[in-house]
């Protein structure tokens, strides 16, 4: 089998940054590098919940991904002036929100909406994975914010949720893929996973031809030992701006 | 373990039927029932492809989902007067087109587009997998009349794909979610495999709480089993109409 | 003067069926055929009237009319997808809401809305007829049961009321077009009649030529006694469908 | 029967004036007044087809419709700014350009279109009607035009159009409603009529209660004689443009 | 240098004319000429603010504007059909609001709003300029006539406000730009300023290369010189539609 | 008189920086930091002209303009969400649009377009004028790398072009405004400046009371001074990244 295109180990992610304050009106934000890849999350509290859950005492995570229009190789055009977003980012937005939910307690945040804006600034593939795992520490540090300010009596979060993307290459399968091996895999698959383990969502894509449970399974292994690098990463980030907050108090 | 409130088996589908030729005008069709969901599959032909395959002498295959206002419980708004279709619908669509793609030779089609409207009469849960079913079904019926018409030299199709949702219940993981046990689910995945054993698609999705991979295992193992039925039905509801057509010429 | 290109007599309806119940959620719903144009007709009961009607004890009515993409000969574009409901729609929606609030007693109807999805399912001319005439039979089903349970005191109906086209054509003054009568005639006119005798709604077009007064009068003779038969469908739809009713309890 | 809000006789048309030339930059325009009802119609020509027309060499001749915000009583929203022609601008200006074309001979125009735009400056019942009879004196003025220019070699109108509502009032059926009569209305109808007496269109409908044949005919008698005056007007207002026309020259 | 293409004086203003009460339901309205561009400014009053200045005790004046589609010497696309207005429209319409409230003491209206609508009826070169101007003649006419019926107990308006173009052209700096003299000018500014002088807004624009402030300043005196005509003949309109209501009551 | 909040001098901008290159995939681009308002500024170039150019030789270029939901105090919504640009968004990106065309040579271009997306990570007032002075960064790098790769035999810029906001507030006359000046100013003004002391645009605005010509007149002396380190920040930016450049070949 050839080589990745990059050069990485088929178990290999990319450089992994992440840099928390960016956004320096939200209340928790990071903006986070996987490689090429860029996206800035940014999360805001409001103290209101949607029509359809008032009156029950719980609160709501949602989120918003947006790309802008020379993130990419050619320049996309931009949804606002289109005048809708796509299916696309639709759907990504609405998986980022559903992995946040999946680790938060709702009843415990109270009636308050958080929202988390994810604004691809430089893609290269996996940006809806690398989305999931930035807005994850921008909702930490919200709720560390809320809990600091007694709004909320404990940070309401029960795990720790990263996500990366596997494929069938020409090199075999790897992990964590850019543009270039995303853009000619047999299949791919988007796994967002907890520290301990469990899984969160699963979406997998015979682009090609179908696969194999086998090759499925392959895919997750990979998934669970790119992950506990991203969850440290988060970890990292997390401790480093807590530690500067209390710093400046 | 309590019973699934259907009474049904784990493992059980509900009564699968498939009725071709209900939309008069379309080169193929498919009304197809799972319990008291049904869904009219119509496929239409046009000879042109979509601005970025011109010129390649590829075909297109794609889908569109709808759902009759008064499909549900309690009446919807119409995405025609709202003025758009919802994320749900729009990733709904994505998906049924994706599929139905996995399994088509889209060289061997030549410059010409085939669209498969998904449209759900009445929703008991389970729409996006019956349509996927369905949507085979239309699809294999309109690719024989174009061959039947020497529009192309043989049906390009590699497999058939079917679908269906399984679920983590208070009955356990369980198969073919009606309403009721998709909005009580822990989990719930739907998978859309081909007759000869390869996965096609995957979303898995915890709503309440991250599942284990033995979780997810034991679901592909009874959606296995289950596609087994549908490419059944499929096979007779194909047949069936290629006799009539045959004793009519 | 040449016949019909059915073969029908001048003064002859398509066959009519309608089938009461299809909508299963729907709490009154007529599928009904004419011919090849079938129409899927769905009452829905809000406890709520639009905000010009609010505090003034009185109800409301109104529906909604589609076509599925492929119901016609060629696939027409989806309107959810387009963004905007045609003029034609909207033409067509506000007739069918006309014609049944003007044999309603809305006063009687206390504060509530009914509103009738009209979706043709199969479309061979005459659609907006077919749907005066099912969506009325929906309307009765769902006052006869809003009546049963004791949320009306009686049926708030004060008419029969549906409708039937008619057409100048090369075979002379004709009932009832089907689709290619219609493209083909010099002028056509709806008639929305009460089962006494009554105009509710007059829809006269020259598509070539203007029409003269006599013309016209034949025309809606052929319809008043159309009609008359339309009538005793809606009865015996109903008149089933309160038996069946009445059988189960 | 108490008499007419307006004290007119039933029989009686508001005042009815039409100048000619008010949109300078138009082809052909002209201002309409009916009692308090204005409207400016203006013709434009464009030099090609609607796609569905292409290479058949025929012409094609349609109308816009709108009302300025505050023509009315109190002010309405204005349409561009809710991104929405309501179902009730689409319907009307549906008709206007029905009725035009249907004394257009489309044929001997080639393959040009004109647009009339009509916009209601001052509202006071029957707009849709006076939009009619002054669309067709701007189309005629273009049509001059046009063949003075040798664009066309004759000037291919077939009749003239003009149109008027008749309702039934509590003064009886009477011609020509204001706006206090119109809301009041049992039942109105909208004739547009040939100068020779062919009917283009007829739009009738009950608001309350059905109305009868008879009465139906009787609004008929009225609208033929009323649009004798109208038809009249619109000769004058011809002849005064050709004639200072032909000083200019 | 050459003459203006006019043969009107660098310093002279079109010939100016305001003409009230055209639209007859309005509270004020205004039909300005300024040599062949015409506007019908209207203005509407409603009983409340917008939600940004509720509870605050003061009032909103805003603005909106429009162009009939054959206002220009080549139709165009109608706004409500395209679904949107243009950025030119927006950002005229904000400038007749800014300009408006400006010389009005929000405070003393209460809580209402007024709108006033400026709709382009003929167009040559201006046109927000004269929207301007003609708009503060409706406002004026409107608060006088609340102010009369004790709905206010003074005019709260604390200057006239008035518009006028200027530009570099071939004939060197002028006022009032016609259509050609706008289409062809190196640079061009508009202008609004008050009777005393003062200056609301000023937008000026180098369409082919920058100018310098002399340039600029020269077209300032210009403007200045110019509106003094402006304010007289708002003031005689003003006098003239009071005088002609008194001689009423 | 008080103060400014920041304590900065009357005539004193905010500390600006401009990074090239943060858009990894752009022809050129520039982060431009003016205090606390950051905007991405990414040009993006096309092979074709809008319609209304095609087929003259000339080139376009053009803006678009976006902020982040959370660039600001509280979270706005995000533009692609509501289907449509806010009045504010398009006029702004018009203006970027202008202020380049203004120092373009679009005739040396070709039939080319360059797009500039301004987008807003971080708003602390005068976002407009950072995307100019930003964007006009990004233009001159990628007309630099077409004139790199012979597409143009030299740069077609005329001139330098950037701009300021200044205000009248309680501290008097400033430049450089800040958001909580920006709120609180009587007036305020952008000025759109060429380095060698021409104006491309101006716009002032009294937002409480009309302003002097004489406070102008200061305004756009503490502009002309302010620009002035501007256009050194951009020279020193466009150098930087030149050099590098040519380290790299």
């Amino acid at each position: 089998m050839p080589p990745r295109p990059s050069g990485r180990a088929a178990d290999a992610l990319r450089p992994v940054s992440i840099e928390t304050g960016f956004a320096r009106h939200a209340e928790g934000s990071a903006l986070i590098r996987m490689g090429g890849t860029e996206v800035l999350c940014a999360a805001s509290v409001e103290p209101r919940v949607p029509p359809f859950l008032r009156g029950q005492g719980k609160g709501w995570v949602t989120a918003e991904y947006g790309m802008l229009p020379r993130a990419t190789h050619s320049r996309g055009p931009r949804e606002a002036a289109k005048g809708r977003q796509s299916g696309r980012t639709q759907e990504i937005q609405r998986l980022i929100g559903r992995s946040l939910r999946a680790v938060t307690d709702l009843g415990a945040l109270g009636e308050i909406s958080i929202t988390v804006d994810c604004d691809v600034l430089n893609a290269d593939g996996g940006t809806r994975c690398a989305s999931i795992t930035g807005a994850w520490v921008a909702l930490r540090l919200t709720l560390e914010k809320l809990a600091r300010n007694r709004v909320l009596s404990r940070v309401p979060l029960t795990a720790q949720v990263a996500a990366v993307s596997c494929g069938l290459t020409a090199a075999g399968p790897v992990l964590d893929l850019d543009y270039d091996e995303d853009s000619a895999a047999a299949a791919d698959a988007n796994f967002v996973l907890t520290e301990t383990g469990g899984i969160v969502e699963i979406q997998g894509t015979a682009e090609h031809s179908p696969f194999s449970q086998a090759q499925f399974e392959t895919m997750l292994r990979l998934a669970q030992a790119g992950t506990a690098h991203l969850f440290a990463a988060q970890r990292a980030a997390v401790d480093a701006a807590l530690a500067a907050r209390s710093d400046a108090s």
